[in-house]
């Protein structure tokens, strides 16, 4: 076994999932990631961990749902297995990402909406995403496996408490603010402005660790529960979303909402996600990209989210880390991230003060106040 | 797909587990099972069950066995699913049927020890276990792999309703006797005399479907569960216990318990196999092989035991079905099946009847009362 997918099952084990001897683990295996699970198991093996492995397989899920008169209902062994568990470890990893491409987009709603309680009870465990590198992310991000091999171990093998030092002087100004305006202005593509409150908010300093209520990994960005949002926002990195290709969506929005949205392609994906439920047309997540380590898109949310010098923002649920206690902030049965690039001709400004400038934050050299 | 994998889901689906629409089903994936259990997707979604999938990974349970200290414990998440479950089916199917051979036998006592309520919970589902024809398993057969598919197909895809009528004439014998005797004498081997009380016990017709308390697929056989043996067997069928090859077994009884056992090939593993526990030194199981659609040992005790021409006596627990209500017969973490060949020179008698001789039955043509 290659000696980085063990030191990948180490980082997941321990710095993300933080596992204790005698917790209870479901850990979901992907299609193609069971070198991943054979080295997770040894880790968990060691701790004294209990264990049980679901198989996230695609092709099961793709023939299940085509088959299915579409009335689902959430399996009570299901709930009572993740209710029951202090961790959940999902490595991701299939052989095609295009498996479940011809499930229709109805029935995936309705699979998703009639999965939100187990969405939930999924949330209260120690959860961790994350992938194990296969020839078909690889034939995603357009690379060759050892390439896409040596992009993902940069990725997630880092010096992760070093990283989160420096998310935290982001997290602080966020923490104060009260208002995020993202403004790009370049000749080559519409313009964003847009403008979002963050009052009250918590913003979550995302360190690949359970201990940071972060649950990615790798993970390397900041981000916060935004409400009432207002203005324009294009979308120019490319993306997958259930399985299908979407390229530069233009989202408008008015007191929180999606009045209008355009898409050069995936339009109809774009439509059928808004068209989710009454959350999927407000925003969950603003995410600030500050993981270095990922210099390029790859056309996987995992990482793409996480570059330095993109932001993204989520339609659908927010996550309750963001979230006064007792507050729900925006809930979906999706959630659903776009992204654009901010490193030309961009600034992010808090309560009217630029915090970035073309990818350069504030506490960083290099960065102008001033264009 | 292979036509007979889809005929292969609707026979485990429809015949053998009889799942309804809003069953709560786990579907149990060997590494090398994803095409059957595409085939089960299918058939699942269609009727409408829910299904969790679990992943039966044999490197996963290596890789974990060998790190963990020893001390298990049942996870209450495996416990919830498991106890929340309507059906369990265990697609078997492996990649290296060696996959575990460098767990040390006192590991897997101790992992298989405690996990006794997790298995007493699945036996109280709609269980049934079947195998997907892999190269591994062909290998192990010594065979070709689309040879070995051919046999794993016949042995499966049969007129189970006609077997059934014809199991029950056995059934019927078995339930209204008190003794059976089983007797070998070859010259190329040593002789099998051996007597077992089956008062009282109910014989299971096993045809392959929870309707008929029956869970494997292939089935075939009639058992019940004998007590009291007494005398000596020599098992000549080849097989693997856990992940061993063992060869030319023989035990010796005295009132219901080995008293001595000896085998060309390991005795080790035999011996480990009776140290498990107090109920593993003693029958669980008398069974006799009535699939004739099995014509050859294949080294996987599924097929073999089912297999015409044969009897088979298994260590440890016996299977609620075969007891009387409230009883709980012999009690053990194991259920270890060695066989034996009846073709020749052979008879079982029931209360000093004979009802076969060299493998023919008392109720089919060619069967000779005497010698």
């Amino acid at each position: 076994m290659d000696e980085r997918v063990r030191e990948h099952a180490a980082v997941l084990v321990e710095w993300s999932a933080r596992v204790d001897p005698g917790d209870d683990v479901v850990v979901d295996v992907a299609e193609g990631a069971h070198e991943l699970a054979v080295a997770a198991a040894e880790q968990l093996g060691e701790i004294g961990a209990n264990v049980v492995t679901t198989y996230g397989s695609e092709e099961f899920s793709r023939a299940y749902l085509r088959a299915h008169d579409g009335e689902f209902e959430a399996g009570a062994h299901e709930l009572a297995l993740i209710e029951n568990a202090d961790v959940y470890l999902r490595l991701g990893g299939g052989r095609n990402t295009a498996a479940t491409a011809d499930v229709e987009s109805e029935t995936r709603q309705a699979y998703s909406t009639a999965r939100q309680e187990l969405r939930e009870a999924r949330m209260d465990t120690d959860w961790v995403s994350t992938v194990h590198p296969t020839r078909s992310l690889a034939q995603q991000a357009g690379m060759a496996y050892e390439a896409y091999q040596s992009f993902v171990y940069d990725a997630v093998l880092r010096d992760w408490e070093s990283l989160a030092e420096k998310m935290a002087d982001l997290k602080r100004i966020l923490d104060e603010g009260s208002e995020v305006r993202i403004v790009t202005e370049r000749s080559d593509r519409p313009d964003t402005d847009i403008r979002m409150s963050i009052e009250g908010r918590t913003a979550v300093n995302s360190a690949a660790s359970v201990a940071y209520d972060s649950h990615n990994l790798p993970s390397g960005e900041v981000f916060t529960a935004p409400a009432d949002t207002s203005g324009e926002v294009f979308f120019d990195v490319p993306m997958t979303i259930n399985a299908r290709r979407v390229r530069n969506v233009r989202l408008s929005f008015e007191d929180g909402e999606v009045v209008d949205f355009a898409a050069e392609q995936g339009a109809d994906i774009v439509e059928s996600v808004l068209d989710t439920d009454d959350g999927a047309g407000r925003l969950g997540e603003l995410g600030i990209g500050m993981n270095r380590g990922i210099d390029r898109v790859t056309d996987n949310i995992l990482f793409d989210e996480k570059m330095g010098d993109t932001v993204h923002l989520a339609l659908g649920r927010a996550y309750d880390a963001t979230l006064p206690d007792g507050e729900s902030g925006n809930e979906s049965a999706i959630h659903v991230d776009m992204i654009t690039d901010v490193s030309k001709d961009s600034r992010i400004e808090v309560d009217g003060e630029t915090v970035q400038r073309n990818g350069v934050f504030r506490f960083e050299d290099g960065f102008d106040a001033e264009p």
